[in-house]
């Protein structure tokens, strides 16, 4: 059903796992130290390594590829790499305490495991860590650095967004995709050119890199809407219906309760009280948001996020194997299954 | 009973609250803002502007004092000023909701108002704003961040260590003193020189005022540990023995533990199970810190680390005046109420 990964997110993998263990190994505090080493997939509660249970990478391995999309190296992106990984893991620990969800990756959520303080805390101190390794990072840091605090900025605003629209009634289509572009595509778009900045790429590409990134963001966040709603469990390793269940109003959501159905207004009544109070009703109203049209519609939008995505590869003067590694990415998020 | 605040801090206060509402403008999401501004005193929590209830301004007005200790001027001092300043509140919003803190400066806390999720995003908001600010002050505030850095994952990590003693047993006041470092000293030491480092000031001034705001720190969390046993509620906005009711192990608490007096045998077995049960308990654990000499100590090592703080300032190479501000703050840091 969905396509291979791309080879390019294991062709880069070891340098930047290589460079985000030394940076993670950084963090002076032991107990923030092991907290993010058991975020990033590396070990479990009590520090014993595990077989690797972590994210795809594709953040850093955006930064990594814009760096040398923009005339650099590989390595004129390592450091951007780790901050954006680091600031995703910062970003992921403190939704999941937000969110109250139990479960990433197959795994407890690190505030299921370590406490909700010690959680958001160990979100902080790899933020900082993020911002460290840039700072560190002379000339290349200090140029990626200005983007990396504007994205962050950004993901803030869209979570806080987000958390608003729990429960509420009256959210738009426009209102929805505002929050996902800042919530998901805001670091998609830096990931995807602050390698390029690092690389003093000029302006004109880091700008179309950063709109790639942008729309394969919003592409991202709908497919993560979808499988939120319809995705497999033992394959996407949250719970069935997580979304649902926990009353997100995710973009397919949205567009279901505004698709003016006979669902839309069945599924609005299961919602009004907030989240759907009992299992049936989890079944019932996941069952409505496909039956008003919210998950063809997601699927259609991000398959135009993707065109739109790779369009904005045709004119980059980057080499080809460059270009053909950013448009394999883009076309597995929008065909993942977890 | 205690000194008035000393003039200093009145004498920046303008421009300290200028630039700092300069940079919480620049926060461009609504909401963020909003609690940021409530979070400062500077609101209510609907946006309207009340008199005044934030904090004193210790911090903002040591980094511009640093600036001038170190060879510069006020304004070399602004951005790291309100950069401290929004660390302070991003570590203030976030320990409220760990703490379940209901009051401070006679208000609700931010996480009472708005939310837990939202006052942790706000939290991170004007973390990232601080160093947005740094980031956008040229040469200066690129001398100024790694420090501001550090004194964060130092911060962090102090808290980490705080929570983590909540409850716990065998706690030694080496334990307590370590993490006080972290928790509050960390931020004070960075305050009160990276005004200097901000002015290029030799290493050797920035040492000794970084130096001189570790004692002061040190001072003035054991005098914010007594008030919280001790302190007025109607003076220090907080509820009555409020650490003591959160079951909190500061240093007093710890040392009248470790002191091994019947009543640090009695008060042991009060605090077993965590925090007190009842007010009767509250009351109880009050009196039996103070039989067991925890308060005492407390303020003989506060006045011991002002001592120190005091002695940095002796060979400073500074204005007159400049000295004599530093030594000001220090004295009313041990001799405030609130």
């Amino acid at each position: 059903m969905s396509k291979p990964a791309p080879q390019v997110l294991a062709r880069v993998r070891e340098p930047i796992q290589h460079a985000l263990r030394a940076a993670v190994g950084g963090i002076e505090d032991d107990r923030m130290r092991l907290i993010a080493s058991y975020q990033l997939g590396w070990c479990d509660r009590d520090g014993n390594l595990v077989r690797y249970s972590g994210g795809k990478g594709l953040r850093p391995t955006l930064v990594v590829v814009s760096a040398q999309a923009g005339g650099g190296t590989l390595d004129d992106g390592l450091a951007g790499a780790v901050a954006v990984e680091l600031v995703h893991n910062f970003s992921l620990l403190h939704d999941d305490v937000m969110d109250r969800d139990l479960e990433r990756h197959h795994r407890p959520t690190g505030w299921a495991v370590f406490g909700e303080g010690q959680a958001i805390l160990a979100g902080n101190a790899m933020l900082i860590r993020a911002l460290e390794v840039l700072a560190g990072d002379g000339e290349r840091g200090g140029r990626a650095l200005p983007a990396m605090l504007a994205a962050t900025q950004r993901l803030i605003s869209g979570q806080s967004d987000d958390l608003h629209f729990e429960g509420a009634t009256e959210i738009s289509v426009a209102d929805v995709l505002h929050m996902e572009a800042g919530k998901t595509a805001a670091l998609l778009a830096c990931s995807a050119s602050i390698g390029a900045l690092a690389a003093n790429a000029s302006a004109h590409i880091v700008a179309a890199l950063s709109e790639y990134g942008h729309e394969l963001g919003m592409a991202f966040q709908l497919v993560d809407d979808i499988l939120g709603i319809t995705g497999d469990p033992a394959v996407t390793g949250k719970s069935a219906s997580s979304d649902v269940r926990a009353g997100k109003r995710s973009a397919p959501v949205v567009a279901a309760l505004n698709a003016g159905t006979d669902a839309s207004r069945r599924l609005a009544d299961l919602l009004a009280g907030g989240a759907p109070s009992s299992d049936e009703d989890v079944v019932l109203a996941t069952k409505l948001i496909e039956e008003a049209g919210g998950i063809d519609w997601a699927a259609r939008e991000a398959d135009a996020h993707l065109s739109r995505a790779l369009d904005q590869l045709e004119a980059l003067p980057a080499p080809q194997h460059v270009v053909a590694d950013l448009a394999a990415v883009a076309r597995y998020v929008v065909d993942r299954d977890h």
